[in-house]
């Protein structure tokens, strides 16, 4: 954000994590001393959104340095859909191996707290570089609709569509902002809108069945979400209610763009039929607002994710570029120039 | 439902209103006196449903009898979009006229009383026979997908939607029923579970922005809605969020099927552009259940119905039969059957 709002913290040996679930009412910090809060954290979501679970993931791993496999099979264990999560923890790996390899297990928990820093800080600025990227593809006047929280909250920083939208603001290329509430947990209507808010950014709520009746009137000219895992063909696994609004933007020719950082591409993930999709736990759907809301036999099917297919997305706005289709070609290319860069 | 219930009764001189805002948790019957109760529960969607307004607003005219064109403004200026409204009050006026030439002013609130209770049997009975045509199109193993809540809820008994749920159930033709919760105000998940349940048909929830996930996955091989209004053209409004079920059923071949009788189709509204589209209080979104989800300051806005256009209709199941593309065609005729039968 404007200020550079982080939701994840470091500070005098822990971790400290804005509690995303009491947002927007309350604003409590989490401090986690071990990788049991961390993880705790991270299936509560407390912290939530691919890039943010994989930072606090890498800060979680310092936190078990002390008995780092046992960390590191804990935090991979918490949620099965965002694949910056293992993506983070294998760094963390690579890190350990190397320090151990050179004999310098005292200096475990010191350079996987450099490596943890260096993380955040790269997400940060891979997340500016997607805002930069994206803006390009604005034009004033452009309403956006956008779906879940891909913002700040969801990431080490300023975010990935959130952060485009703020980029594409600033540059005077957007009117405002159409948030869709996302149930069941309503990332939507609790941490959009509040970072939209204190971005003083024109924005208003509707229900996530109203995207519909929105786009066909002709109400929204861009559609911008983040993702939680990319397969190497372009599908796209994000917030249950992506997928509608992809099938919508097609329809009425609204161009679809997914704003994520390369972390987030998985190329040993086919399609998206291979991407594991996390169901959570029913209470989610049928409890809400601290009441029941169905009778009391009812069952409920909780799926956090759907796959948008590479077809329906306009784009991918990355952090190496703006990604066009066909995106197996397109992805391997980034990543090719990545590896030549040595990042 | 199975035992003949209707969330309409008239009683002693009043008209009983089931409340269906405190449905699942507490089943209160509203008891309307005059005319202006009447107008507050469909309001407040105490009784809610294109089909059940109708028949409650006949009963409203009864009640204001005396006073019949102040009943008359008064129910109508209720609710925009639901045709049965103003079906039922026109014919109501019929009634009061013919009462008026024939010179019976005296007798005005009994022949009001025998109109409004022919127009509640007869709701039911197109109910039964829009199930019979329905049922036709449903096979062994189907599992259908509903939005919102046209069951006998909706209506002045058995249901539209429902109403062919059950009658597929009842012969065989469905494994299960998928529910989308239809926020804001969740009458799927209050309701029509409610429903299903007292039905013994299995069925599970889920929130709405889940049935392309679910759709996409092969879970669903029937989607079957009801209607506020139906254009002449075959357009048709229903709650909010069953377009982009309409959207995405074409895209996976799924048949999409609008269960109502010919009293939800107007015959006077050419096109589904020409259809009133009521926008609700935005608190319904910004609040649920007594409790503030968003920040404060944040707008929302609360269309309640969509409109799906007529060629993602795969047939209008009616009373008079089940009606196919084209629709201006299909519908004329439909009404030229009806007209000529003398009804």
């Amino acid at each position: 954000m404007a200020d550079g709002f982080s939701p994840i913290r470091w500070s005098d040996g822990e971790l400290l994590l804005l509690d995303q679930t009491l947002l927007p009412e309350q604003q409590v910090w989490l401090h986690c001393r071990r990788p049991e809060d961390v993880a705790g954290a991270v299936r509560r979501l407390s912290v939530r959104g691919a890039p943010a679970i994989g930072v606090a993931a890498a800060y979680g791993l310092v936190l078990g340095a002390g008995d780092f496999d046992a960390a590191y099979e804990l935090l991979l264990a918490t949620r099965p859909t965002a694949v910056n999560l293992c993506w983070a923890l294998d760094q963390g790996r690579v890190v350990r191996d190397r320090c151990v390899e050179a004999g310098a297990h005292t200096e475990l928990r010191q350079r996987l707290l450099n490596w943890a820093g260096d993380l955040h800080r790269e997400d940060v600025e891979a997340n500016r570089r997607i805002g930069a990227f994206g803006r390009e593809l604005f034009e004033e006047g452009d309403r956006v609709l956008t779906h879940c929280n891909a913002g700040a909250l969801a990431t080490a920083g300023y975010g990935t569509a959130i952060g485009v939208v703020e980029a594409a603001w600033s540059a005077g290329r957007l009117a405002s902002v159409w948030v869709d509430e996302t149930r069941p947990l309503l990332q939507g209507s609790r941490l959009t809108t509040w970072e939209l808010s204190r971005l003083e950014i024109p924005h208003r709520l509707i229900t996530d069945n109203s995207a519909g009746a929105i786009i066909a009137r002709g109400w929204v000219q861009k559609i911008v979400v983040g993702a939680d895992r990319i397969a190497a063909n372009g599908d796209v696994a994000n917030k249950v209610g992506t997928y509608p609004v992809a099938v919508l933007a097609a329809r009425h020719g609204v161009p679809f763009y997914v704003a994520a950082p390369l972390s987030t591409i998985d190329r040993h993930t086919a399609s998206g039929a291979d991407i594991p999709i996390e169901e959570r736990d029913a209470g989610e759907v049928v409890h809400a607002f601290g009441k029941r809301i169905a009778p009391r036999e009812t069952e409920a099917l909780n799926l956090a994710f759907d796959v948008t297919p590479a077809e329906l997305v306009a784009a991918l706005i990355t952090d190496a570029g703006v990604l066009r289709p066909p995106y197996r070609e397109s992805i391997a290319s980034a990543f090719r120039d990545r590896d030549v860069a040595g990042r």
